[in-house]
C-alpha cells in the first residue's frame, strides 16, 4: 500500500485533471457537436479525445513511471494488460450520449489500482459542478463533504437505476426488460440517467438505493466508482 | 387573450413565486425528510406543502381575482374544475420521490391558464438553478435565453424518456415495459429522471428529443410545461 502523502498526491493530480478535463466538457456542452459511430447508439466526440489526452498527460508529468489504461486509446489501440504496477484507469467522459444530447448528467472518471485493487476514485459532472472522491481506508466525499450510502433496508422504498446499455439484438433487450418488469414491482421507483459512474456516485451519496448494469463499457467506467462506493460503506458486486 | 403588459406581470410574480419556493425546497434537499406515504411508491413532504402555500398566497395576493388549482389543495379538498377565468395550476414539488432521496431532478411547476388554455408556464429545478419559461407567442427560454426543441428526425438517433409511474398492478406494469422494450428496438437510448415538468423542459430545450407518460399525477404536471414545449417549438399529444 502506498504511503499516505503518495495517496495524497495521487488524488490531487487526479482532481486537478478532472477539472481540467471539466472545462473542456463543459465548453463544449452546449455547442454543436462533432459526432463519429462507435456503434449504433454509442457515440464518441472529439471531445472524448482531447479529454483523454488531457488527462494523461497531466497525470504523465507527475508520474511518469505509471501505466495508463484509458477507454479511448483502448479504443484505437487495443487493450491494455493490468499489471501489479500504479495503473490508471480513465474514462475521459462518461455518458457520451448525454454529452451528444445536452442532458448534464456526464462526467469524468478516474482510478488508480495498486497491485490490481482500486486504491484512489475520482468522479466530477462538470455541469453540475459535482465531484465525487475516494480514498481506499480514507473515506468517500462530495464536493469535499464525507459521504455515506443509503441506510434503507426495504426494497419496496428502494430508488433503483439501471441503464438501457448500448445492445439492440432481441435476446439481449428481452432479459433487460423482463429484469425491469420484475424489479418494478419491487422497488420504489427506477432511475435511468446514462452515466455508469455517476449511478455508482449516486450510490455512494445515498441518492439512489441499487444500482445494475449488465454489459457496461469497460473498467473504465468502474475503477474510480468502486472506491468510493465502497468507502461510503456500499457494496459492489460482479455477480 | 391578455395583454402584453398582464402577460409580462404574470411571468414575473410565477417566477417569483417560484425562486422563493426553491429557497424551501434547496433547504431542504439535503436534510432528513418528515415523510407520509400518499400510495405505495408515491411520497409527499411538509416541503410539498409548504411550497403550495407559499405559491397560492404570492399569486394570490397580486391576482386576487384568479382561480387556484394545486396539487396538494386538490389531494386535501377534492378536485377543482377549471372555468375560463384565469387560473394557476401549481405542482409546488415535482419530483417528490427524487426530493426524498435526494435526486437533483426535483421542480416547482406554475401555469396559468385563461379560457381553459395554458398562456404561462414555469418550471424551476432549485437545485441545478435551472429555470425554463414560456408565455405563449412569445417564445420559451432557459435561464433567459431563447430555447427551441431538437431537430432530430431520425428515431435511432433519438434520446427518448419516460417514466415508471406509481402504479404497481401487474396489467399496467407488463403494459408499461412491453412499450418500453419494443422502443428500446428503435431509439438511442432511455432516461428515466422521476419529473413530468422537467421531462417536458427537457423536450422544450433539447434534451430529449421524446416523451410520453401514462397516467402521470394531474393537470399541474403538465399545465407549465406544455406552454414550454409548444412555444420551443415542440408537439404536445394526448392521444
Amino acid at each position: 500500500m502506498a504511503q499516505n502523502d503518495s495517496l495524497a498526491k495521487f488524488l490531487d493530480t487526479a482532481v486537478d485533471a478532472a477539472k481540467r478535463a471539466g472545462e473542456i466538457i463543459r465548453n463544449g456542452f452546449y455547442q454543436t457537436k462533432n459526432v463519429e459511430h462507435k456503434g449504433q447508439v454509442d457515440l464518441v466526440t472529439e471531445t472524448d479525445k482531447a479529454c483523454e489526452d488531457l488527462i494523461f498527460n497531466h497525470l504523465k508529468q507527475q508520474f511518469p513511471a505509471h501505466k495508463f489504461i484509458g477507454e479511448e486509446t483502448t479504443a484505437a489501440c487495443g487493450a491494455t494488460e493490468l499489471t501489479d504496477e500504479p495503473t490508471w484507469i480513465v474514462d475521459p467522459l462518461d455518458g457520451t450520449t448525454n454529452f451528444v444530447h445536452g442532458f448534464p448528467f456526464v462526467c469524468i472518471s478516474i482510478g488508480l489500482t495498486i497491485g490490481k485493487i482500486p486504491i484512489v476514485g475520482v468522479v466530477y459532472n462538470p455541469i453540475m459542478d459535482e465531484l465525487f472522491t475516494g480514498v481506499r481506508g480514507q473515506g468517500a466525499f462530495f464536493n469535499g463533504k464525507p459521504i455515506k450510502v443509503s441506510s434503507q433496508t426495504e426494497l419496496v422504498k428502494s430508488l433503483l437505476a439501471t441503464e438501457a446499455g448500448t445492445k439492440r439484438d432481441k435476446p439481449t433487450l428481452d432479459a433487460s426488460t423482463n429484469r425491469i418488469n420484475s424489479l418494478l414491482f419491487k422497488v420504489r421507483s427506477l432511475r435511468m440517467s446514462g452515466s455508469c459512474a455517476l449511478n455508482l456516485c449516486g450510490i455512494a451519496c445515498g441518492r439512489l438505493d441499487l444500482f445494475y448494469e449488465l454489459g457496461f463499457g469497460g473498467p473504465w467506467d468502474v475503477a474510480a466508482g468502486v472506491v468510493i462506493v465502497e468507502e461510503a460503506g456500499g457494496l459492489v458486486y460482479d455477480p
